[in-house]
């Protein structure tokens, strides 16, 4: 099923424990359609960046009375210089198991010089601005809204869209009087994009609340890129490290010193190229050599997944994949190296006629199954080494620079963790996929998404609970880049969504 | 001699024509040194970028005034939307020759993010600050005044030092009452550090003005590295590119993408390494087949060059430079390729988890005799087309991105120029070369300097007169970078050398 006028002809075509919730969401976004968006503007409005405690906690507030109001029992659980969990929950009598409803209400930082609008402004497009998009007014009630209108502003899919579309499927069930078939819990994050670094302590703090939960639906992510509604079953690690490569230790002019000083930003690219062959593989010895194989079903699944390679190139400009045409969801399935960031003296108006006296690269690494973070790190120092280089963890001293002729600091990721893959045949889990099926038919089930999630990693490691990526925001949402967007037809099919999670058929036995 | 307290034992062992004038500068250094840096301090406070036309016009004001009541004939030649020329002259009678001081007044751009304090707000520190320097207040008349000492400002050494020092040497020698033996003339340029790009234009629209200058005193850069006193007798050229590599249309998410979508900061690092050995040495085909080789004559200068790679490589901390150990002069007397800025994405706590769907990459370029710029750039343009990469000259379209694997944007520096050297042989040389000698003793006569001037290059081409660059300022002074200072011995020195060039002995015939 695409999330477009699909859904329609889905509806029409499959009879399901599905329709009544679909339908009841459809009557909903059709009445209260401008309405919704004006309640998500107005979450969008407050920026989110985790460190900013102050607008952080006026996030948790105005999500926690939302869903106050609409009658959940709320709290905040608190962690002294943390964002607070806002958690909820809603008790069902004789319900057989507990869902527990994860997303972020935190957003990456914003670099404001990139965006074409402030990232807290949320402005309404009529179709993605990279696609020749204009700007219109927000809809008041009455007005019709297409389904490819877009919505900018930081957070509009990663991740404030599931918790507006929750709310607004919350509503839709509550005016056609449809009851929910699972204990629902409620448990929203608030430094997700900083790596969550208290998520283990609030899970032992709070162990007590989230004891019963049977599957964690983890609403964070994109649906396929195909279109086709996804759901996923674990995520890569993540884990990298900044390197920084020094030449004199002041700024040279480029005339006096050109063709004998070391130029930091030359150097620097020599070590980068010697990490990956022309192909895009990463040829750092042993690199590949941990990779957990999958099993006969996760390659089923795999098998069944589209390949959309051939769309996405056209989709982002591609003529040329790192694997020389191997295909994405191949390619997801192994560890990745990416360089996340170059940056030595200045470029453009502000280049000087300087040799810049370091250079530095941000190396990104992700992780999949069988990859430990840290041994991967230490592959990647030995080929460092390899190739000839002293590595320092701090600014070299000048006895240290002038013993040796390649110095680079290493700064690892102290936050990394490794890869996740929940058994997507054990019956707790077949049983949300049967349901979801009957509202979107076929669907992606993925082995792993390409991205890390650190609570995913809690989950399983602590709570020892599986958990479940649901999808709905379109791929091409810019997420933690400048322009994050979310397209409208997608918050809808958001809403219809989670109107049926909220309704599942009741098919597990009572514990 | 070294610009030290070694000024003094010079002194006393040369009888010579510079005695007189040394001696009167020396009397007015202790006497007026707290006011020759007070007005030093005045001159730097204001900004003085070229674009900046307000401040830049109030620096020209003050450097006019400043002379004009010294009794020299002042004006401004003007040129709409530019920086004017602040031109001086004061004519002597029985003079056998006119020389004509040449200093920039405009500077560098500043980024402030850099710098330890404002550019614009001077600062004297007790040494350099790279080598523990405290900071301590300018001095009061009657304080003593340390020639380690140094200033911080934008153009303390580059350019705005050698204007102190000549006002300072013209007070000293009317204190003194010794009179001047040449026509002088005074040409001050106003975007010297944007490239002079009105240099031709003002020569020709004022070539009456300058026609009758025997030799030009270019009273700009840095003594040599040893210390000892310098004059240069040629620049090399300059000319670079920007390069531009593409990956995705957009930004992508390092998870979902990583380890398929082309990383662009990879790629770049790749075609930037191709370009140079482990040596340090360009590979580029071609690029030093048009170096033209040294005469006899310099060849003799060169050899008579102190090698200070040993105490430069102490200064700033190196182990390793480019030619595996060449000596700097050797290094500098062939073309120059420089990775002067990189960026893409973001590095430190802006870095964020995604592929940044570009990286760029500046390329600086020195040019020795014989390399024509655009010739250089076509070397450097041929050699990324054999890398296999497509050169675009505007942010490719959706069919070129489609087309090619390998994408760059080639931005050619449209201001290049070729290196100047002057026949250090000529009469109107070997003389000021000789005036000078009477008062540094053995100093550096050196071929050619490593940096470049655009105006060397109008001066030898538009006006076909010899241009010498006279040296006063340190070394170490950050020029063009942040922190930019002048060691106030330095200054001292200027101020003794200028009333030298001053009072230069009569050998020439009257024309």
């Amino acid at each position: 099923m695409r999330i477009t006028f699909a859904v329609v002809i889905a509806l029409l075509t499959i009879q399901s424990y599905a329709q009544p919730s679909v339908d009841a969401s459809q009557r909903w976004i059709e009445k209260e359609g401008a309405n919704i968006l004006s309640e998500f503007v107005e979450l969008l409005k407050i920026p989110n960046h985790a460190s900013d405690l102050e607008n952080i906690n006026k996030n948790a507030n105005l999500i926690k009375d939302r869903f106050e109001a609409r009658g959940f029992g709320m709290r905040l659980l608190e962690e002294e210089g943390a964002p607070p969990i806002v958690y909820g929950e809603h008790l069902v009598k004789n319900a057989t198991r507990t869902l527990c409803f994860y997303v972020h209400y935190d957003g990456q930082p914003v670099d404001p010089q990139l965006w074409v609008h402030d990232a807290f402004e949320p402005k309404m497009y009529d179709e993605s601005m990279y696609m020749g998009g204009k700007e219109i007014p927000m809809p008041k009630p009455g007005d019709e809204i297409s389904e490819n209108w877009r919505i900018y502003a930081r957070s509009a899919s990663d991740d404030k869209a599931p918790l507006i579309a929750l709310l607004a499927a919350v509503d839709a069930l509550k005016e056609s009087e449809i009851g929910y078939t699972s204990n629902i819990k409620l448990f929203f994050d608030g430094e997700e994009e900083s790596s969550s670094p208290h998520i283990e302590t609030y899970f032992t703090k709070y162990g007590d609340l989230l004891d019963d939960i049977d599957v964690w639906l983890m609403c964070d992510g994109s649906v396929y890129q195909s279109g086709d509604p996804s759901f996923k079953f674990g995520g890569r690690g993540i884990t990298g490290m900044q390197l920084t490569v020094y030449g004199a230790l002041r700024p040279l002019h480029s005339g006096h010193y050109g063709n004998w000083a070391p130029v930091p930003g030359q150097r620097l690219a020599e070590l980068l190229a010697s990490m990956k062959d022309e192909k895009g593989n990463v040829v750092i010895e042993g690199y590949y050599d941990s990779v957990e194989p999958l099993t006969d079903f996760e390659r089923e699944m795999l098998n069944n997944t589209p390949n959309i390679d051939a769309q996405i190139k056209e989709e982002l400009g591609l003529a040329w994949t790192e694997g020389n045409g191997e295909a994405l969801n191949e390619r997801l399935l192994l560890p990745s190296l990416t360089v996340k960031g170059l940056s030595s003296g200045s470029v453009g108006e502000k280049a000087r006629n300087i040799i810049p006296s370091f250079a530095i690269g941000e190396l990104g690494m992700r992780l999949v199954k069988g990859c430990d973070p840290d041994h991967m790190l230490n592959l990647v120092e030995a080929h460092i080494e390899k190739e000839g280089w002293h590595i320092v963890r701090e600014d070299p001293d000048m006895e240290t620079r002038k013993k040796y002729p390649k110095i680079v600091k290493v700064i690892r990721d102290p936050d990394g963790f490794p890869a996740t893959r929940v058994n997507m045949e054990q019956p707790e889990i077949l049983n949300v996929v049967n349901g979801v099926k009957s509202f979107t038919g076929d669907a992606v089930f993925l082995v792993s998404s390409g991205g890390s999630n650190r609570v995913n990693d809690a989950i399983y490691n602590v709570l020892k609970t599986p958990a479940i990526s649901v999808n709905m925001v379109n791929h091409d949402n810019n997420q933690h880049a400048e322009n994050e967007n979310v397209r409208v037809g997608n918050l809808w099919y958001g809403v219809k969504l989670m109107s049926v999670l909220l309704t599942l058929p009741n098919d597990l036995p009572k514990k």
